[in-house]
C-alpha cells in the first residue's frame, strides 16, 4: 500500500549482506515513518513483543523470517535443533496471536528432510516468503469476497455513501498488505463505491487513532476517528452500516478472540441490528479449541494505560504519564466475541457463517466439525 | 472528603471581599491540586465550559453560585434584568447536563418577590448555598439506599470482595460532596464491607484515570484503573458483581444520558446478567422528555481525542499529540442507556424501577405518569 506515493509492505528481506529483513517501526507511526531492520531472530522476537509489529498476520509473516534469521546463523553442527529452539523461542513473544505459532510451525514442517544446512537456509527462506506473499494474497481475496457485502448495502442505500465501523489496525499495516478488515474497503474504493470508515480509537494502544486512520489517509480513504466510547451511540444514531474487525484466533466454532474492545462493539452491532464481520485469512483459525473462553488472553503492561506517547508543539516524541503515580491497572489486549454475535466470517476462500459445521465445511483439510458428545 | 488528608468541598464561597467562590481546578487532577476563585458570572460560566469543574451535581452547584455572582455585581437598577440574562449565558455552558438550567431555574424562581437589589443578593447567595447543601445531603442519601444493595451482594457472596465498576466519575469530585455513583461505595466501606471498585478510564477526557481513580485512592478505597474497552472482558469473566454509574440527565420514563460508553457498559452488564444501577440526585430528572433520543448530545472539540495532556519525567504538564495531522474526528460526550438496560435507579428518595409509573410514584409532586395515547 502506499505511504507518501510509494508502494511499501510492511515486511521485506533485505538485500543486504548478511542477509537480513526490513520492517515498519509502527511504534513512531504516524509521527515519523521509520523503517528497521532485523539482522537476527532476537530481533524479530523483540519487534513482535515490542510492538515494533503487530497484527495477526504480520506477526506470523515476521516470525517466518524470524526464522530465516535463525537459519542464516545456525551453527552448522545441530541446525536442526537450533531452530527448533529458534521457534519456541519466537512463540512466546506473544500469547493470544494464532498466526505465530502457526508460522513458525509452518516452517518447522519443511525441514523435516533437509539434509544441510544450507539446504535448510534456502528452503526455510523460501517459505518465509511464501507465507508473507500467501498472506497478502489472501488478504486480497478477503478484499474481493468482502467487498460484495459492501456493494450489497451500497445498492440497498441507492448507492448513499456507505459507513462502516473498523475497530483496532486490522488494515495493511496488521498484514503484510491491503489488511483483512480493510481489504473489502479498499476493494470497495477500487470498485468506485462512496464508503466513509469509522475508525475507534482502540485503547490502550490506540491502534487505531495511530494505524488505521494514518492508513486510510495514505489510501486517500474518507475517515473519522471516534473515541471507542462512542462506537455505542454512533449505531444508535444510525450512523454505522456494518462493522467489519480483525480476528487475531478464530475457534473453530467460531468464536473470535480480537483486540479488546471487539465484544462490545459486537453487542451494541446486535442490539442495534447491525450486521458484524470479522475478516480473517484461515490461518488465525485454531482447529483445537471448541471454546473462545479457552483462548489465552494475553495481559500486557499497565504502562500502556498510565502512559502516552505523541508528538509535543516542537515536533518531539515524549511520552507523558496520565495518571496519579499510585495507581493500579490491568491491561487485558484481547476479548472474546462469542460466535452468535457474528453475522458472518470474511475469509480468503468466501463469507461463512460463524458456526462448526459451515467452517468445516469450507475448510475440509481439517477433518470434519466432531459432533459435541 | 478528603484530599491529602484535608477535608473538602467541591466548591464553596470564600469570605473574600468582594465575595467570590472557589472550586478545585479539575483540569490539573491528578498531578496538581489546586483550588481556583470565581469572581464573576463569566468565570462560573468558562469553568463549567471549560470544565475547570464539571460533572452533574457540580455543574448545578457551580450554576447556582455563579448566579449569586452576577447578584454580587448586578446594576441597582435594572438588577432583576441583569440576573435573568446571566441565567441565560449560564445555561449556554453546556447543553447536556440537566442541573445547569434546573439550578438556574430555582434560583429565579426565589426572587420573583424580591423588591430590592439587596435582597435578592441575599435571596440569592441563600439559595446557592442550598443548592449545594442539598446536594450533599442527597448524595449522602444515595449512598444509604445504594449501599444496601452493595451490602445485599456482599452477603450473597459470603462477605468475600464485592467488585463494583463504574464510567466517568460520579464522584464527589461530579457532585458538591460524597458523589452519586461512589456514595453507595462510600458508605459500604464505612460499613464495613470489603469492596474493590473497577474504573474505566473514561475516553476522552480520562475522567476514571484522571478522577475517579484519584479520589478512590485518596478515600482508601481499593480500585484498578482499565480501559474502557476491557469492562466487557471483565463481566464475561465474571470480575464485576454490578456496575454503578452516575446520570446528566434522566427522562421521567427512565432513560439515562450520562458519559459517552454507558451504554455499551450497560449492554455488557446485560449480556452477562449483572445489574446495572444509576445513581442520581433527583435534580437530573426531565419531567418533559419521554425519550432519551430527545436528550441533546453535546459534542465537544475533536481537540479531546487528538491531543491528551500529561506530566513529563521532569514534572511539568505537557500536551501531546496523538494522531497524524490531517485526522478528522467527531466527539460525541454522552450517550443514552434506554431504560429497559438499567436494573433500577438510586435515588435520594429510594431505589426505584426505571419505568415511568415507578419514578412518577417516588416524586409525585411532578404530577401522575400520564399514559401515551
Amino acid at each position: 500500500m502506499k505511504v507518501n506515493g510509494t508502494q511499501y509492505r510492511t515486511i521485506w528481506p533485505s538485500t543486504e549482506n548478511p542477509p537480513a529483513v526490513k520492517v515498519i517501526d509502527q511504534r513512531q507511526l504516524p509521527h515519523h515513518f521509520v523503517t528497521k531492520t532485523l539482522m537476527q531472530v532476537e530481533d524479530a522476537h523483540d519487534a513482535i513483543k515490542d510492538m515494533v509489529v503487530r497484527g495477526a498476520g504480520l506477526i506470523g509473516a515476521t516470525a517466518g523470517f524470524g526464522m530465516h534469521l535463525a537459519a542464516v546463523h545456525a551453527p552448522s553442527s545441530h541446525y536442526r535443533d537450533a531452530i527448533i529452539k529458534a521457534g519456541d523461542f519466537l512463540k512466546t513473544a506473544r500469547p493470544t496471536a494464532r498466526d505465530l505459532a502457526w508460522a513458525v510451525d509452518r516452517i518447522l514442517a519443511t525441514i523435516d528432510s533437509v539434509d544441510s544446512l544450507e539446504t535448510m537456509r534456502q528452503t526455510i527462506f523460501r517459505e518465509a516468503c511464501c507465507i508473507a506473499d500467501e498472506n497478502a494474497r489472501f488478504c486480497e481475496q478477503i478484499g474481493r469476497h468482502g467487498m460484495k457485502l459492501i456493494h450489497d448495502t451500497w445498492i440497498r442505500k441507492n448507492r448513499k455513501r456507505v459507513n462502516i465501523l473498523t475497530h483496532c489496525n486490522a488494515g495493511w499495516l496488521a498484514f503484510v498488505d491491503v489488511g483483512s478488515a480493510t481489504a473489502p474497503v479498499y476493494a470497495a474504493r477500487d470498485a468506485g463505491i462512496d464508503i466513509h470508515v469509522w475508525v475507534s480509537e482502540t485503547r490502550p494502544w490506540n491502534q487505531g487513532s495511530r494505524l488505521t486512520a494514518w492508513e486510510l489517509q495514505q489510501e486517500g480513504i474518507a475517515n473519522t476517528l471516534v473515541t471507542d466510547n462512542a462506537c455505542g451511540h454512533l449505531m444508535q444514531q444510525g450512523e454505522v452500516d456494518m462493522v467489519i474487525v480483525g480476528s487475531d484466533r478464530t475457534t473453530h466454532t467460531g468464536d473470535v478472540a480480537n483486540k479488546i474492545g471487539t465484544y462490545l462493539k459486537a453487542l451494541a452491532a446486535r442490539d442495534n441490528d447491525i450486521p458484524f464481520y470479522a475478516a480473517l485469512p484461515s490461518s488465525t483459525f485454531d482447529w483445537t479449541l471448541d471454546r473462545g473462553d479457552d483462548i489465552p488472553i494475553e495481559r500486557r503492561s499497565g504502562n500502556e494505560i498510565t502512559t502516552i506517547t505523541g508528538i509535543t508543539k516542537d515536533d518531539i516524541i515524549e511520552s507523558v504519564t496520565l495518571v496519579a503515580p499510585e495507581t493500579q491497572t490491568v491491561n487485558y489486549s484481547f476479548d472474546v466475541t462469542p460466535a452468535h454475535l457474528i453475522s458472518s466470517l470474511i475469509t480468503e476462500r468466501g463469507i461463512v457463517k460463524a458456526e462448526e459445521s459451515a467452517i468445516h465445511s469450507m475448510f475440509p483439510e481439517h477433518g470434519p466439525s466432531v459432533p459435541a458428545g
